[in-house]
């Protein structure tokens, strides 16, 4: 609805995302594009109104001025269609609040449900369905195209946000990052499906496993605490909630209208529902990211396993200071690693105590050993492994041989391996296409090892109540 | 000493690095090598002892086994030679700690001032003196030649590092985002030269604008306070102290024979010194880059201006959680705003609070009459910028306008884009090469601004007292 003839216009270029998407055969579905002006536009046939569509349209895109939409969402609920994505803005986060309780009336009165408005819409990895209205590339000042607006991969983390500015930044930082998405939706004023709905639906997408939101305020408290209680039981949420302060609450009532509410409101909320909360942007990813990786993991006692010795000593400050526990080893592993020592198979100087340093004279063998007597350990919940390449004996097969280490014993790891250069990209690529996640500063690490034991012993507790 | 023909070891690469950079015209002394069993190593004569060398030798660098270092330390320094850089390790970090105070006063009674042990030493990129033993490329599994431990390009930023380990990483990770180094020192177990007196050295130090510290623990806390009072009058100091927690002081006693203390006292140390305290490893980096290319900032009332709703928010979010101001702007702005809106030059639809979102539409031109009203104010002691690409209206050519808005207003400003991919990554480069810092996340660049300001309020301060 209200595709348009003109480039870059947000007519135009959803309506491109979605032609091409269908000609590529990455969308299945038909596609049909609305504007009384036009014939024809991007070479498709045009109709004059959402009812002149032969058939039963299942859902809509909304791109016309606001005053427009309530009239046709009538229309388009009278002649059958479910569902609307209302792109345009100019509802209540300008003031317009009568406007938006009347699209909500409409759409309710003639079974359409409405996603928006003052939205992106939604872009789905496995069907091609891509309400973005920024197109994928642009063209420099020099005339150069580059990608400004990238859709990551497709893959199992599915994102939810009320910032439609946060969305395509997201989408930038996911694709720039190689992070697979299953599902993305930019929900802005949402004055009629909300953030539970949304919740009940990504709980039971088999290809989501796990739900980042980016969220100002939440329409529905209680049933958002309702569905994300049945949510976690089936998969890790992670939500970063902004306007916590004066400033940040402030902004957000004119952005998205959203009242930002009382920060322990929200933190109530979180706790009650086993959400993991990201303090920021950076968190809010690296966390998706681990959770998506890695299983949970179920005992505060973590362990740090390192060849360097400071990034190792921040790795364990940050664990302790996230409230996770890095205490001497018990005399299971101990023992274990004299043996070791006295066989010459780990090295004589090392302390042997948590973090254990492994020097920079460490092999990936003598890795692979440490850490298997480490994981094996029931008390263990999981580890942070730091691999400084650095160290002239580390080799790109330490990654390999590590992430073998990690995938057999089933617990949470998260590595860290310092740097900004060649081989240390190469090195966190290696771990990451074996699954395991790798960040660039120790205390990333520790703190996305802190989240996947924080959503497991939080279903831990909750699966057998003292 | 202790120069090796034998590829990879540390006795090796030193004495490649600095006959390599004497060749080059990078270093312009003489470099002589000195081992006892070889004639010649890298083409270059070696002598015997270091007393063989004709003429005086300014200063050694030292990688021959721990228990003969002493002695030749005494006799390098009846030859005349002022100063050592002892690399080896074997001393108080594995217990030796008598051999370490030997080493210490043999350095005193021979007048040779010794940094180290169990260090890497120095690398200063203007002089090309350069100690470090990890060479830049390493060959992986499958005989590719990579970059494994770079050196950074020529700045202003200098870097104090009690781990080794550490130090190899930040000169990874500052490469790597294109960060430039004055000089480098790790100083390990620092038996004889301490934080003190390196900080003395950089505090008159024409070439270093910003001096970073990675901190396990100080060896003289009072002459440290006092060294870094004067050193912040000429110019700021970041410092990262680890072994805050349990976990982290046990980890660093056994490092570098460190003891971490309590945090308490360190936090109070930095207080009185105006040294800008580093949570964590990126922020060491973020805020060297911001002290290094930013001037500071004398008010804690800040701005945040930007073209994206929700990252406006966080940003507004990171700042008042940082102890800074993001109040609504003084008349004097809103009047100026007041009258570009009615005069079409602003978008009618944005509300003027502060955070100021000039909304998606946003062209680089609002952005610079939106930044001059703000900067020219005399409550706003700085301000974060958003300018996220994903804006139709947003291309290349608003790095160069809002830069040079900056830098005519001569107050403190850091940017966020956000994103991965292509036209982030070019945008953030624009604004770097123009002086202004940018940012991935909005936190990141409200944080920088924070301690751009913490220092400049510290400066002012001192200098007014009440």
């Amino acid at each position: 609805m209200g595709a348009s003839a003109t480039p870059h216009r947000i007519g135009y270029v959803i309506a491109e995302n979605m032609v091409n998407n269908r000609k590529r055969g990455h969308f299945k579905g038909d596609v049909f594009l609305v504007n009384p002006n036009h014939d024809e536009i991007l070479g498709e046939k045009c109709y004059p109104t959402v009812s002149a569509i032969p058939g039963k349209v299942e859902a809509i895109a909304v791109a016309i001025p606001a005053a427009k939409i309530p009239e046709t969402i009538e229309e388009a609920g009278k002649a059958g269609t479910k569902a609307a994505i209302v792109i345009s803005s100019g509802f209540a986060e300008i003031g317009n609040r009568e406007l938006e309780s009347r699209l909500r009336e409409v759409g309710r009165e003639n079974g359409v449900s409405i996603i928006g408005p003052n939205c992106l819409g939604i872009y789905d990895a496995y069907t091609g369905m891509d309400t973005l209205f920024l197109p994928e590339t642009k063209f420099l000042s020099d005339g150069r195209e580059v990608v400004a607006t990238p859709r990551p991969r497709p893959g199992s983390i599915s994102l939810l946000t009320q910032s439609g500015a946060f969305g395509a930044s997201a989408l930038d930082y996911m694709a720039g990052h190689w992070m697979g998405i299953r599902a993305f939706v930019s929900y802005g004023n949402r004055c009629d499906v909300t953030e539970d709905e949304f919740l009940e639906y990504f709980a039971h997408d088999d290809k989501t496993s796990v739900i980042l939101m980016y969220l100002e305020g939440l329409a529905k408290g209680r049933d958002f605490l309702d569905k994300a209680k049945d949510t976690t039981k089936r998969k890790p949420i992670v939500a970063m909630k902004s306007g916590r302060t004066e400033a940040g609450g402030r902004a957000a009532a004119s952005h998205t209208a959203a009242l930002a509410g009382s920060d322990q409101i929200y933190e109530g909320v979180f706790r009650q529902a086993g959400i993991v909360r990201a303090r920021d942007v950076e968190e809010l990813f690296d966390f998706g990211r681990a959770l998506a990786l890695q299983p949970p993991g179920y005992s505060e006692n973590v362990a740090v396993l390192t060849n360097a010795g400071g990034p190792g000593i921040m790795a364990a400050d940050a664990l302790e200071e996230s409230g996770l526990a890095v205490t001497r080893f018990p005399d299971r592993i101990m023992s274990k690693i004299t043996a070791y020592k006295s066989k010459g198979l780990l090295l004589p100087v090392l302390s042997g105590a948590n973090p254990l340093d492994l020097t920079a004279e460490a092999t990936a063998s003598m890795f692979k050993l440490a850490l298997t007597a480490i994981l094996e350990d029931p008390d263990i919940g999981g580890a942070v492994v730091i691999t400084s390449h650095h160290a002239p004996t580390i080799l790109d097969d330490a990654a390999e041989i590590i992430a073998g280490t990690v995938l057999r014993n089933k617990k949470p790891v998260t590595v860290c391996d310092v740097g900004g250069t060649e081989m240390a990209i190469a090195m966190r690529a290696a771990f990451e296409k074996r699954g395991i996640p790798s960040y660039e500063v120790p205390e990333r690490a520790a703190r996305s090892l802190w989240a996947l034991i924080y959503y497991g012993t939080f279903i831990k507790r909750r699966s057998s109540p003292a």
